[in-house]
């Protein structure tokens, strides 16, 4: 099949590779009919985290049921699946408690970027649609594979509360979904942190009330003015980056929770800070199988629409475009149709 | 009066000093009728934290109200009251958040280890009891001035679940009224990390079902076993070193929240396992105004008796062997009477 494959920092191909096939009975084959580029698959091609030279990428996807293994009963070959990024079992005892992401039979999609996908874990983690998707849902239930659940996990782990106020640091299509997925819970005041006009439109039309374009020092500054000096009741860390964490933790008001989701590179956390403000941490990977049901109901029922976080479709063969159009900023994130 | 004072590491005595006086409307003096050491002045009385030679040291008392300013009406001269280590208006945004410790008008005992102490914000802070205390009583009341509610603290930040595993490290103090906060907030299995048989017999006697005399990797398998591999619930931090707060991610739980209420002295958080794990951290000096009334209660109807910290009664005059005898461990908490 083709796929994207990874063979350098910087270094993008579309190659051809082996096609994946059943591993283990607990196994499905998924033929991606959209992927996309992750802000966290950018880390391994600017060479700032380890990959094994020409390996797949990717690990989000939508998609048809190819073949199924002997233990997978709930699906069949022609069904149309969302394929959470991380595979889980669903049963285990950190499943149960709502934590699928540390799954004890936890798997990945690693070639969500390519024509067909493994997941291991099937008959616990897919989550199967009514039929084809209409087209000008795509992107909405593509971005149900990783980036809004994990937006939607950081104002989780964060505990927006209704009616509260909420401070989104990051405008990359994480942080937007936490803008939205803020504003679907019921906070009354969402500020977004963003400078980049065409990501301050979406934040808006996604429920920004403020925007905050400064950063550091400055945009603290503004925060605080915002919320009558006190600080958020939540924060959403959406970037992973040691500034970001430090944002974060200067808006929040006493006693409240950062929520974080990415992927941190170069973070000390501020511990003393921490235990001074009682300002709490919380976060990781999503457990999107978790969140998967309820946010389709909210899509499909038209009150989300998170696949505007895609402002490019590109063909799979123009996969390294793709990362281009990411790593320059000029996308906010990348649809490929294999 | 006389005072306990610190004037180099290791060098504590009770000196004459000048009496406190009222220094706003807001304050109150209290006569002290019982102080005590908190494991947190051992720091600079070990030189491994700033103090000012020749100041008074000890915020926690209990005692006998003897001036108020203008503004204090619901206390007046002869009330019984139970001094919070830490003094609040109890109105400000931060305060009715319950984060009473980041007052905007935060304020602190510093001569509970002496005859009289300055109480700022009087009003929002002091707790009246009705008459004079029963002796039996007074280690108990007196312990709601910090170490219960510090315990208790812990156990809120690290969302202990009625029927959970709960899992504590440190057996100071502290560490002890953290197994009692769990106990009496339901948890079914309360894991003690203690290895000193005194402190285990009060851990068991405050409601702790499993002992763990390991430390490091081996402590931390222990409990992985008990657990059945899964981890704790709900963690409790109430020694504040970079090694017990290592333990307590090592034995939390996917999805679980570590309590930390030691002050952090050489701690770095594990930022990367957290996120992998998705275990949260929360915590810090302990809002006591917030939980003084329902510990009160607690301790009135005999659910509660976090007096049995204290293992040693000495008169205010020896203050300076209660410290050597707590900071060689011959002691696990001091009652000074002045």
């Amino acid at each position: 099949m083709r796929a994207t494959t990874l063979h350098g920092p910087g270094d993008i191909r579309v190659s051809e590779v082996p096609d994946p096939v059943l591993q283990s009975p607990t196994d499905a084959i998924v033929k991606v009919t959209a992927g996309c580029v992750c802000g966290s698959d950018l880390w391994p091609y600017r060479g700032e985290s380890d990959f094994e030279a020409g390996s797949t990428i990717g690990h989000e996807c939508l998609g048809v049921v190819e073949e199924v293994g002997s233990e997978v009963t709930s699906f069949r070959p022609g069904d149309h699946v969302i394929v959470p990024f991380c595979h889980c079992d669903n049963t285990c005892a950190h499943c149960v408690a709502g934590v699928q992401s540390a799954c004890t039979n936890l798997g990945m999609t690693t070639s969500g970027q390519g024509e067909y996908a493994l997941v291991t874990q099937a008959e616990g983690s897919l989550v199967k649609l009514d039929g084809a998707p209409d087209p000008a849902l795509v992107p909405s239930l593509l971005a149900l594979s990783d980036v809004m659940p994990t937006g939607w996990h950081a104002a989780v782990a964060a505990g927006v509360p209704e009616g509260g106020t909420v401070v989104v640091v990051g405008d990359g299509a994480v942080g937007l979904c936490g803008v939205l997925a803020a504003s679907v819970m019921g906070a009354e005041k969402v500020i977004a942190m963003s400078r980049h006009e065409s990501r301050q439109q979406i934040a808006t039309a996604f429920g920004a009330t403020h925007l905050v374009a400064a950063r550091g020092r400055e945009g603290a500054a503004e925060v605080k003015e915002i919320t009558g000096g006190i600080g958020a009741d939540a924060v959403l860390e959406c970037v992973g980056t040691g500034e970001a964490m430090g944002t974060a933790f200067a808006v929040a008001r006493p006693g409240s929770t950062v929520g974080f989701v990415g992927v941190p590179h170069g973070v000390e956390l501020p511990v003393g800070r921490m235990f001074q403000k009682n300002v709490g941490l919380r976060g990781g990977m999503a457990p999107v199988r978790r969140y998967l049901p309820e946010l389709l109901d909210h899509v499909l029922a038209g009150r989300m629409d998170p696949g505007r976080v895609f402002d490019l479709t590109l063909p799979l063969d123009q996969a390294a475009e793709a990362y281009r159009a990411m790593d320059e900023r000029r996308a906010i994130k990348v649809l490929l149709e294999p």
